[in-house]
């Protein structure tokens, strides 16, 4: 049977990190661009990634979440049984981002500033509006020699390595808050009670039985329902038998 | 000394297919597509030009082009010393568009019906839109078998096919009309004065030498001036010195 993980965050603060940690995952493909079209598809990447970023004061929301983690990481230190090393090596990360973070003035404000990336970034909005008559500076910067191309990309990519590893560390301590269990969707239908710190719903489902679900909810409630990939003869989309899935409240 | 070719259009039309075939470009590479984020680039690609294409009466526009070639061609076929062969060939590749083009109702209309793709499309216009959250279905599409989604992005891309290959041979007949010659900017500046039929301008020009061309202009006239990549100490971007370069109008 295969399977997949869906993912729901409860509040505007997770729906905005698993945003961007999709956007960095895409945007990790620009190191191993060759061809124009790749480049294009990074800057494209990075544009829409500093638009989310701009909408939002993420510094201030990512220092809270760092400075939190390392509140967590103290009282665990005290636990016996703890595995000291591991734990160091974690504290040492965190204090290093929290560092980075405070000493940096703002998400992306480098790249804001970077003279290429400022006068092309408007014309991306535009559809198809890449071409060469479009942006000629661009058309010229791509046809630079791959190694200066691969530096200019490392270094924007660098820039916004302290706010890409503060979404990877508090994402992977948001998912491992929760265990997966089984459950059932009578009807394909299923209503949770979301407790107090619930931020994410993982569900992990079948992938081959010609259903997906949806969530809908806050942080008090929230409902699953299972949905028809192809409606059935009837035109409606709805489950009708019991569906098993697994549950992770995080 | 590397250089390129820069295009500049002198119509609205011109502008349009130039932007078309480059979306058409990156489009092709959604057959090689096998990671997640390869085929949202390929939705997102193919949402692109399915905007650009509704602006606009493209399906008109091309079936203009195209009876003009047939013309072109049939007059050609009466001077003596021509390929025979070959203009048989063009003859019917242009006859065989013609009739496909004739027969579609309009550009992608099919791809505005299709189910997935109409329940998805909204999303994409949101930044980094596209998480499992967002868009479950597609989540859904994304963990089927390689061969259903290659035989799903082949079905999609067939049906553009018509307007592809029209996009294709128009720009080609168009670009063969202007042959380059050999022309100065003195002081990074050349001013020209657009023949009757003129609707692109082709600059080649060197690459490795700080500088990109620029092109105003309207189906009269047209300026083109060279600028710096980085400007000189003083903070300027013009170019001081004689630029040579080929142009051809077509």
């Amino acid at each position: 049977m295969s399977q997949a993980i869906y993912e729901f965050p409860l509040n505007e603060k997770v729906r905005t990190y698993l945003r961007l940690e999709q956007l960095f995952k895409q945007l990790e493909q620009g190191k191993a661009a060759v061809e124009d079209w790749e480049y294009i598809n990074f800057l494209d990447c990075l544009f829409t990634l500093l638009d989310l970023t701009e909408r939002i004061d993420l510094r201030n929301d990512v220092l809270k979440d760092i400075e939190l983690h390392e509140k967590n990481l103290v009282i665990w230190s005290k636990h016996p049984n703890i595995d000291e090393e591991a734990l160091q090596f974690a504290l040492k990360k965190i204090l290093r981002l929290r560092e980075s973070l405070r000493t940096n003035k703002k998400v992306g404000a480098e790249l804001k500033e970077d003279r290429l990336l400022s006068s092309i970034r408007q014309r991306f909005s535009i559809p198809g509006g890449t071409c060469s008559f479009d942006l000629p500076n661009l058309h010229y910067w791509l046809q630079q020699p791959l190694a200066f191309k691969k530096q200019q990309v490392q270094a924007w990519l660098d820039e916004l390595m302290p706010i890409q590893q503060s979404m990877e560390v508090t994402l992977s301590f948001l998912r491992e808050r929760g265990r997966f269990t089984d459950v059932n969707a009578e009807k394909g239908f299923y209503q949770g009670i979301a407790e107090d710190k619930n931020e994410l719903i993982r569900v992990l489902a079948a992938t081959d039985q010609g259903y997906y679900p949806m969530l809908s909810g806050n942080k008090y409630r929230y409902a699953i329902r299972f949905t028809l990939f192809v409606a059935n003869m009837n035109g409606s989309s709805a489950v009708d038998s019991t569906v098993s899935f697994k549950l992770a409240c995080c």
